[in-house]
């Protein structure tokens, strides 16, 4: 192997490809080199003056490293990995660092093992992070719990990269056996700390965690870069601190973050872009378009101890995008390991159509519900969640009245229990029907939300044992898009996909609610009990800031 | 383990050590932080403020990483590894890649091993990476050869951080099946490719190298940088390259480059530090402190992949230094692990006397030599080494008489052949007497260097079986430092070996010769023949640019 690369670098033999007349972004020295790049057996051989059999005439285009998404869930795109390596890979990103805690939380080690599966027959690099809170707490009914026996056995199918984020920050600090356990598995650990500081910050670093994709604010950031970790700066659907933490970067803090899409859905992924849509921002926020570019690859190689890739370079693998303008990011061409994958609009590769694995599917065991069982009367002694925009963090709301509040339930789905937590909320301001899903972080009950209980019965019943998303007007059901895969994945292209989520979004707007807010990805995280403040889980409110249920008088 | 730390950080439960009121260097941010640091377990647990018994008031003073050596060979101190460690600990060091290809070349695996095993006694940690070019090429007689296979056993051994550096350059591009084999070992591989540049450049990064400390001048540091190469900017006791090297630094390529001494005599190390050398010529050249501290800590951490070290942050081992002045690196304390292992004047550690592995004495074997076998007569068609200052590099030379010039031959000493390279050589100008040692990178041979051929014979026959370093003049040796230790290094602490080092250089006082040279260093590396252009080894002068011996006529 190394042998062909050495002759194509000396120019001796033929290069597979040579792309002329390239701006190479050279995010070692932060500058633009002028020049050719050869590349041999999918490593990036030389960069200088070339000339082979087939050359690809960039005409002074920009030849950027392939990006790097440091920290996501492919389960919030509502796809299989291979479908979302089809999407994502029109949009420059050829590795992603993924956490397959979603499917995990319903299907336990087979949910996982399916996912690293399905990723292998795309030429996409998944690196998974083996999940280390299924569930997230014990708080949580999910249909499967890993504990550190199960993970170790997981470890040893080698195919993880590290321990995706240890969502458990309060179990860290007070040092839950079972929790240090898991930390012992890798040294590449993942974080989640929102809302941490001073010491509770530098215990949750000192347990060997490196990363944190939970900063909303510039000090935030700034305060984990010095206590050593890695700031995964995050761009997803409902949680935005891209603008913000941009403005925080200096030349010399900014080798220390990345950036990530966590969770965000198909719409905004075919819209905005994903990785492409950080760097815009960080770009219109004052960050140049060459450190920008660094972040997304550079960066995020280094911070995953990817030392094969993020930049383009002799030994690197020739994993490239192709593009006008660093500002713009409009691909003409994805490359990974020097094959071309994307003509920046479609995959230009195959997926397989594999049977789904029967464990995986009729994941939703729910009896048919009532109106009643969903309604309670308003109690102006119980708290309210407070919807913040552009946040996964809720506040506690204490109402007079139940004025502009809306009804909410998390119903417990794999077949336990069938309890029912039972709240209200503000913010949204629904003003009639309901909303029901499948997806809710992250042990993937049934949340809902309605202007009306008999609403609200008529979506959680349409949603039989597929799962997925139900919308609900004066008792009619206007769109419903069946997750057959753990209740929260499509088994279909994403076309499809994405024109059944746009019917989703097109039925949401037959109703009247405070657009600020995207209904489905707040739905998503109204019961993860590990992001502050407030949030409903089938077993009742839960005080996230003490870690206990509110308490009932 | 975790729990102590994460307690400790909480302030939970005592840390072992508080520094109090530091100004602690954080190398992520470039930026001074005013606080405490725990430690708990030989672990940073927190920083922030904390109490406990044992306080160390810093009042004020700096707090710094533990440096690191990113590329150095022990034995050009002629010193053990345990010994080093007690030399360098005053200094502030506390993490060295080590190549112990000087005793490899002479022992073979036996050496490594003992430099391996004399450096675990010690609370200084040496990474050793595993010779590759032993010897370096295959023109020089050592005293052992490691192929690809024995490598392979060695690499068994499991105390090997990576592939020391590739010194067949030469071999690499042009793909020697044995030097291929070898760079499949392991992922991560220094490098050596003085004078490299462009198509060659590329194929030599292409193999997999991923560093060089062989850089001479700002435009091969660039040109390496934005090939993906980390840069080991060098300041040893021949090869000085930091001052020029530094100019060429600005605040984004800087991620990428490290220090190292390479080959630092303890003379100079004793007299003038080793990475606080590279620090303070660094800053002297407009490098901020801050960052000359990162590039000696953080960035050789990195490029070494030591995920553990190289910072002041939770979770990163209590490796830390104390000084009043960034600028200065006055030490007053050095830890390692959480552990005092120096004041700043002296090592607080004890070095086990242990009997030297009786393979590793012995061995040099020559018979007594004769003026006649070291002279030849000046033949103006053959061409004379001229010496550089500064520089490891030499140039060809052609010269009408002897006139100014010194005879030099170098002398086969592992019982092998006993055959006899002799040349002229131009710079030095000695006017009288001869210096003779058995350190002759990286065969070892012997070599000498003398105004007159029988003072050359009379030095060389006074290494005897231990070798080491021999002066005479007017026929009678002056000094004489025994290196039993395969020819190169003491069995002796640290304080005797600079002594006799001392005697030997007070010995070359009496020598006349050019003082812009240091003779004993320039001898070491006048055989080695992959440092451009003119070497001599034992089977005669070697071309070092076509790698081929000088053609005789």
């Amino acid at each position: 192997m190394k042998q062909t690369v050495i002759e194509a670098a000396l120019g001796k033999t033929g290069a597979d490809i040579i792309f002329k007349n390239a701006k190479i972004v050279d995010v070692f020295s932060g500058k633009i080199i002028n020049g050719d790049v050869a590349v041999k057996d999918g490593i990036i051989a030389g960069l200088g003056v070339y000339n082979g059999e087939n050359e690809v005439n960039l005409k002074g285009k920009y030849l950027i490293p392939g990006l790097i998404d440091s920290h996501m869930h492919i389960e919030s795109t509502m796809l299989k990995p291979s479908q979302y390596a089809r999407l994502i890979a029109a949009r420059g990103v050829t590795t992603l660092i993924a956490d397959p805690h979603e499917i995990a939380n319903v299907c336990g080690a087979e949910g996982i093992r399916f996912m690293v599966s399905d990723a292998r027959k795309v030429p996409v690099d998944f690196r998974f992070m083996l999940p280390s809170c299924v569930p997230a707490t014990p708080f949580e009914p999910s249909g499967a719990k890993l504990d550190a026996k199960a993970l170790t056995e997981l470890k040893n199918d080698g195919c993880f990269q590290g321990l995706a984020e240890m969502m458990n920050a309060y179990g860290v600090v007070n040092c839950d056996p079972e929790v240090l356990e898991k930390l012992e598995l890798f040294g590449l650990i993942d974080g989640h700390a929102p809302g941490y500081t001073g010491r509770e910050l530098c215990a949750y670093a000192a347990s060997g965690v490196r990363t944190d994709h939970e900063c909303s604010t510039a000090e935030e950031m700034t305060e984990r870069i010095a206590l050593g970790m890695y700031v995964c700066i995050r761009e997803g659907s409902l949680a935005k601190n891209c603008a913000v933490l941009s403005k925080g970067l200096d030349k010399r803090n900014m080798s220390r973050v990345t950036f990530c899409t966590d969770d965000r859905n198909i719409h905004d992924i075919v819209s905005d872009g994903s990785i492409t849509n950080c760097i815009r921002i960080a770009i219109k926020q004052g960050v140049s378009p060459i450190d920008a570019v660094t972040i997304a690859t550079r960066n995020a190689a280094e911070c995953y101890r990817l030392t094969d890739r993020g930049a383009i370079a002799p030994g690197y693998i020739a994993d490239l995008a192709v593009c006008d303008s660093l500002e713009e990011l409009d691909f003409c061409a994805v490359y990974k390991n020097g094959v071309l994958i994307s003509d920046g609009k479609k995959a230009l590769f195959d997926v397989p159509e594999d049977d789904i694995p029967p464990q995986l599917v009729n994941t939703v065991k729910l009896s048919k519900l009532s109106a009643d069982a969903l309604y309670e009367p308003f109690d102006p002694k119980k708290p309210v969640i407070e919807v913040i925009r552009d946040s996964l963090i809720t506040g506690f709301y204490h109402a007079d009245s139940d004025d502009g509040l809306n009804l909410c339930a998390v119903i417990e789905r794999h077949g336990k229990s069938g309890s029912i937590g039972k709240c209200r909320i503000k913010g949204i301001g629904l003003k009639n029907g309901a909303i029901a899903q499948s997806i809710g972080h992250d042990s993937h009950n049934i949340t809902v939300l309605g202007a009306s209980a008999d609403d609200m019965a008529a979506a959680v019943n349409a949603l039989g044992h597929d799962g997925g998303i139900a919308v609900v007007r004066d008792g009619k059901l206007i769109a419903h898009m069946p997750l057959p895969i753990a209740g929260i994945i499509s088994e279909k292209p994403y076309e499809e996909v994405e024109k059944s989520h746009r019917a989703v979004l097109s039925a949401l707007g037959e109703l009247e609610y405070n657009r600020d807010f995207e209904p489905l990805m707040l739905l998503s995280f109204l019961s993860l009990p590990v992001i502050p403040e407030l949030k409903l889980t089938s077993g009742g409110l839960f005080d996230v800031r003490s870690m206990q249920f509110v308490k009932q008088d």
